[in-house]
């Protein structure tokens, strides 16, 4: 790879058989390279730029603490028929996840819904690409996982959540998919990233100090600050995003056995692991419904093109800003991304070399 | 009954009786009656005056209007094992959705898990006293409903979902139960009616007028204005309170044939129903988990029990001011309401006053 510029597109080929040989030289499996490598690259795709290759050398330094395991032995640990626990054995989530999500949906075929816990995994990649495995089997998709403590609860001080995604996916019939796919966060860390480096001036309620207080000033971040719950200020409803981070913590965490809260696993190899930790590992909940056990599947799908229709064609504020359906601009993006590759900026081109030379691989 | 002052405390048993009464006038079962009856007397006891008793002069209209059918013959139309959808038959959404949830609950016995689309109900009252239906089996519920439409899309001044509320409800061991039950508005209407009546501004995000542009003046409510989705304004995310909304409506009304976004039916009587409906009446979706077919009861409580204390006990902004978990505050309300009684402010007692001669019933 030659960097001569700021920004180069890869196509999203070039960047899958990267990263695939990368997990292969880390011990993956092929299979496991490969999937693996699909959720990533789909990231990206979707214009999810903080979740796709810009990742490879934090999972690498992962694996390089001993935190990653690149050949789990991943199993069900309890079952109820529709329910399930998985321990993911220290697996990448990107792997674990997609394999508790094929058992979802293996259930929701046997008893109309199936949902899974998974202990012991690491972080998944984006939530989208777990739900709309659901999609081809005309079923509804869910996705949740904890992460890295990063939020504290209205009236602390004390990173005690994760950005905590959720994501949904719908089934349609002529229109894009619906697909809901949100940090439970006021704000993702992208949109920070990109103010920094533009030296803007932040709006009041993305971030808070060390001190619990509000914050214009991006740099408090590295100072101790933290992000805010979806709602961002109390006044306007930080308590919540604050009880959807709790929701999302507690399905992942909680129930399946894994750390929850403040002793989530930071995805940070160089901050150090809680003592004393009440689970094992990152986690995750994921499951799937099948339309047909609630109503007809095309008459389902018809609905869903109503509704998303009608939502597309609602009064505008702005003639010229157009009313968007959750997840309409990532389809956009992945069809143009699809065309022209994907855009990768300087700090990851740099990254991505060094991958190259330390495990004698090429893009 | 007697008005004195602008104020009065009342039992919540003599509530209780009062609402049985009614129903029972406007024709219900007394076994209809009595558990509308509770679940509308459980939001005034949990502080969500909003939900309770101040709406049975609404329920009253609606049923003069011929809206609500107080003998529904409610049943199941279509299932597949850990999933079902019901027909209420425009029955109260008080009596119908904590049906649903019995069933949902069944299922769960038989299945690991249970969910409930609901169609052709109206207004079911706290979304968190359905959910809190699965606490005493071990259970974790969940419940959610569509609305009367009040909110825009994010970039639209047409109002297309409703205060759209989810609850889930977790067991514990000592702790009280963890209960999350928020609007996916930014805010809820009784904060903005006490800033109307005390003559106050409103915080920036609350509210927008009628042409889509941020208002701070509560009277705009009154001449098209609308609230906003949890996010408040596009910059702080209200296009993540917008997914959740949507998440909501299309769970609530699109899988169970009930109406959907603009069409949902509005809870006043005095604003007809658009034409060509998609769906029948309101729609709601219920369900429940066994935690015994993810993680041994007791573990997953006692993991509870720390989830809640290390929140509560998270670094303070201000000492003087505590972390509360979600629910933690409804608990506190219910147990001081239990001695207190329950306070109505002039216009509600006014309202009952009215139904007392109306109905020839007494309080």
């Amino acid at each position: 790879m030659h960097i001569c510029s700021k920004m180069r597109y890869i196509s999203s080929s070039d960047l899958t058989k990267f990263s695939i040989q990368l997990f292969i030289a880390m011990g993956a499996s092929d299979d496991d390279a490969k999937i693996a490598s699909e959720v990533l690259i789909s990231a990206d795709l979707r214009g999810i730029d903080s979740h796709g290759v810009s990742r490879l050398v934090g999972y690498v330094n992962l694996w390089e603490a001993g935190r990653i395991n690149m050949s789990p032995d991943v199993k069900i640990i309890r079952e109820n028929k529709s329910t399930f626990t998985i321990d993911g054995d220290s697996g990448l989530g990107l792997v674990v996840a997609p394999m508790a999500m094929d058992i979802a949906i293996e259930r929701t075929k046997a008893y109309g819904s199936g949902w899974g816990a998974i202990q012991n995994s690491n972080h998944f990649g984006i939530a989208g690409y777990h739900a709309m495995k659901a999609l081809p089997h005309d079923m509804i998709g869910m996705a949740m996982t904890n992460a890295t403590p990063f939020i504290p609860p209205t009236h602390s001080k004390q990173a005690m959540l994760g950005t905590n995604p959720i994501s949904y996916a719908f089934p349609t019939k002529k229109e894009k998919p619906l697909v809901i796919d949100l940090a439970t966060s006021s704000v993702a860390r992208g949109k920070i990233e990109i103010a920094r480096r533009e030296g803007k001036e932040i709006p009041k309620g993305w971030i808070i100090d060390k001190n619990g207080k509000t914050s214009q000033n991006v740099d408090e971040l590295k100072d101790g600050g933290m992000l805010t719950s979806l709602g961002s200020l109390e006044e306007l409803g930080s308590h919540k995003g604050y009880a959807l981070g709790s929701l999302v913590d507690i399905m992942s965490g909680v129930l399946s056995g894994a750390n929850f809260g403040k002793w989530v696993p930071p995805f940070v190899s160089y901050l150090p692991l809680l003592p004393n930790l009440p689970g094992k590992g990152l986690g995750h909940f994921v499951g799937a419904m099948e339309v047909d056990g609630f109503r007809s599947v095309d008459e389902f799908k018809t609905s869903m093109d109503i509704w998303i229709n009608s939502f597309k064609s609602a009064d505008r504020v702005d003639e010229n800003q157009s009313v968007y359906v959750p997840g309409e601009k990532e389809f956009d993006i992945e069809e143009k991304r699809k065309k022209t590759g994907i855009p990768l900026n300087i700090k990851v081109l740099e990254d991505l070399e060094k991958l190259e030379k330390k495990f004698s691989i090429k893009l």
